[in-house]
């Protein structure tokens, strides 16, 4: 009896370690956010310096020694713990020994150069200057490979990088799953491109004022079930999801005047994203247990909503008459049908987040590749606008006229996230996968979407993957799902056929 | 030299845990502000716990044992130490002392229930329930008591709380003031209220488009110095001026669709306060030395600019036209005299905020004689508003219909600021005394005024007050520009000289 006490007290206070960690946290991501939407801009330099503060508090604390004799102290093999209980334990573990292992200094250093480098990034994409940018990204990658040095001395450093978006992944895997779509898509968009008959995306065009746009995006975001009282939905640079706790998630996205898809679906997918963290269960407060588990399995949420559901022809069934009478006189030539081909054209881009299904994986392949031969010191950063078009020619046929088009486009390595990439490919097979196991489990799925009833879907989501938090790995979560590993062969043949379907290949 | 070097080591050493302490305060200063500008109401719980793991963090860190012995080691006295690099010693050292007299816990209840506390006051206040709220300030008062006797054992509960905002002053020293006011304000303002001539007020009604007061407010807050790239401006219940750093202050208004005259004083009000913040010494860092003297130096830089630059003749005079483009059809019997008389009209009212310059300080004395009542046990809460109402009558001539629009209208409370209200009197009296010093030094100021030329007015409050930090007492530095003692005589004249040629009271 007496060890039980002692075994639940010790529970006890590291329960009670881990709710300050995160609580500190999400000021992490309220402070990270104000940055990317309301900063004002003179204030970056001291903006960095107290993201390097607070990352410097997080750090001691996550290793901090108490911390360590507690988990010591703690058998989570023991039987009068929980599951829940068991994974908190577990995973706090994992987190204490990954960062044991990285000196504070490291850490401050790293956060520090994301503030500053995020900064510079912006300035450098506006001026088409990728000079300006280079030594950010020299920085990051010594940085990197100390880092990874440090927390996985025996894994390459890219895959300690990978490691830290997708547990348990690595490059060499991800190659294979990433060949195997190459070896088909590749030729598919060819055959695409080559067909006499092609959507008519003429009809997307037109002036979609920013305000009906934010109207539209607000009304269909809370259509598929974000809480606005929960969560918030602004404007930045690049669109993503923050916030500091499940119940202050908050979505980013940007408007183009002159095109309403691009900011439509940038929130549809950062609402994706928004549904899992709102969706977390509500019982285990903010610990480990109930956190997001991959960001590939992040990406499955976000892609799951924006692809399997908002690029059907059911979700165009019941939204149709509605963007058609928030932009009067923009679609006078269209049909569902047009538009459902239009919104799906298949035509290679430059800009990733732009990127239709099809072409966005070889986009993610491309920066997979180039990330894997830095690492791998394969490739040197002052080439990397070379190789970036050399393969956008290669795998797309295109080549942008301008590095803000091209290698200045995306946020994630001004931040370091470098191995962040693949994983909205694994989400994307993810995303097929189980969006084939919910329609076995609902079957009246695509008619609920084509009627705007999207509450079995999400409820489906919540209970099968949102509250699973991290109790299961990814692995065994999309076994449960699916009956199934991660199989790209899906995604190939949703493709194909949905694709086949549009451009009248068998037609 | 051996001890030199020791020295200026240790020096360094305070100098990075102060700049650390600086960081997180900021951190506090962003998640506060957004608690109130941009928080979704969902998050207000999550927030509470947020903010009071941060206080504990802060706390901690300003209580360090390492802290401790690095002041210690310092001799301020020491040859070698600069002006400024003795005022941080002395100002670290008081802050600590005071600070290892107070438990963590308690600090951490104290920001816990400010954060609770406001979300309960905001519902409060809309649902005019004063029940609702009363347990918050009762709690807030058993705290601050226990507080009080931690961090100033010498001094009763109320003057340690005072001490917080206006270092030094008492309630003893203050009650002879605030006498001194009251004997000369209220029979003054019933003479005003008996002159048969009065300002015509209805000349600014009408209808005023929020847009358009946003855009208004925030231009004239440019005009008097605001710097926008280092600063924001936004909406909120109650309008304060925040921020993490003198490069990111943040202000805040009301709108009101009938009313422009109060959110674009409260603009101007709050763009006095962010311009001390804006104007500190830029050498410095953040550190303690430049930090802004007290509350009651903070309001007079407000009022400042509220009262005696923006509610004069010669103000009026260069907005007047403005103004009324901005409002087409709404000053059609107006004139600049009319348009400054109404401004300035003396009518007693229920709401502080939207008080005038005549019947302010009498709502500022109600609060402090309440407060006072309060700590001292003459007063139990829940007698709080029916004591609102009487004092209110005695003073002003008027009784609240609602506690909304009485004991409910504030926040200080909410969030534990006892003490602080009298800042606002105090403040006025120094911001009269330095108008007067600031016309000796330029002669132009008020035809600069009437012309829209701010700068040299900024620049003079700039080099004289902000820049200053707090390498002066209040008291010195009172004396080193106006050559005199605080001194209530002076804005008691003023007031006289103005609103008696206003009402005509000698005409």
């Amino acid at each position: 009896m007496l060890l039980y006490m002692q075994t639940k007290k010790n529970y006890q206070n590291l329960i009670s370690k881990l709710e300050e960690i995160s609580r500190l946290k999400g000021i992490m991501g309220i402070i990270q956010w104000d940055q990317e939407v309301t900063m004002p801009s003179g204030a970056s330099e001291a903006r960095a310096d107290q993201i390097g503060a607070l990352a410097g508090v997080i750090h001691e604390r996550m290793t901090d020694n108490v911390l360590g004799e507690c988990l010591n102290e703690l058998n989570e093999q023991h039987n009068d713990f929980s599951v829940f209980e068991r994974c908190n334990i577990v995973e706090a573990r994992r987190e204490y020994d990954l960062m044991t292992k990285v000196p504070k200094e490291l850490v401050q250093s790293l956060a520090a150069l994301g503030s500053r480098g995020h900064a510079v990034w912006v300035r450098a994409r506006k001026e088409n200057r990728f000079s300006d940018f280079a030594p950010v990204i020299k920085e990051f990658l010594a940085l990197k490979k100390e880092w990874a040095a440090c927390a996985y001395p025996d894994k390459s450093a890219y895959d300690a990088n990978i490691d830290l978006f997708e547990r348990g992944a690595t490059s060499v895997e991800i190659a294979v799953i990433f060949d195997q779509l190459k070896a088909t898509l590749i030729p598919f968009i060819q055959e695409i491109k080559q067909q006499a008959y092609q959507p008519d995306t003429s009809i997307l065009s037109g002036h979609f004022p920013v305000e009906k746009q934010e109207a539209l995006a607000r009304k269909i975001s809370e259509d598929i079930g974000f809480q606005f009282d929960k969560g918030r939905m602004d404007v930045s640079v690049h669109p993503f999801c923050g916030g500091s706790h499940p119940t202050d998630i908050r979505i980013t996205t940007r408007y183009n005047e002159n095109d309403f898809v691009e900011s439509l679906y940038a929130v549809i997918h950062e609402t994706g994203h928004a549904l899992y963290e709102q969706g977390r269960m509500t019982d285990a407060g903010d610990l480990p247990v109930s956190e997001s588990l991959t960001m590939g399995i992040h990406e499955s949420q976000s892609l799951f909503w924006e692809r399997m559901i908002a690029r059907s022809r059911e979700f165009c069934t019941h939204y149709f008459d509605m963007i058609c009478q928030t932009f009067p006189g923009n679609f006078q030539r269209a049909t569902i049908d047009t538009f459902y081909q239009a919104i799906n054209a298949c035509e290679p881009g430059f800009i990733r987040v732009e990127a239709d299904e099809l072409t966005y994986p070889l986009h993610v392949i491309l920066r997979f590749e180039i990330e894997k031969a830095l690492f791998e010191g394969d490739l040197s950063v002052d080439d990397l606008p070379g190789v970036w078009n050399e393969k956008m020619k290669q795998y797309l046929g295109i080549v942008p006229p301008t590095d803000t088009l091209g290698v200045l486009q995306d946020s994630h390595w001004s931040s370091g996230a470098f191995g962040y990439f693949p994983s909205y490919t694994l989400g994307a097979i993810y995303a097929c996968q189980f969006f084939q196991a919910m329609q076995g489990a609902l079957p009246d799925a695509k008619s609920n979407i084509a009627t705007g009833n999207f509450a079995p879907i999400k409820k489906w989501l919540n209970e099968n993957i949102h509250s699973q938090g991290r109790l299961y790995t990814p692995q065994e979560l999309v076994m449960r799902i699916t009956g199934e590993q991660l199989n790209p062969q899906h995604l190939i043949d949703y493709l194909k056929v949905k694709y086949s379907e549009i451009y009248r290949l068998h037609g």
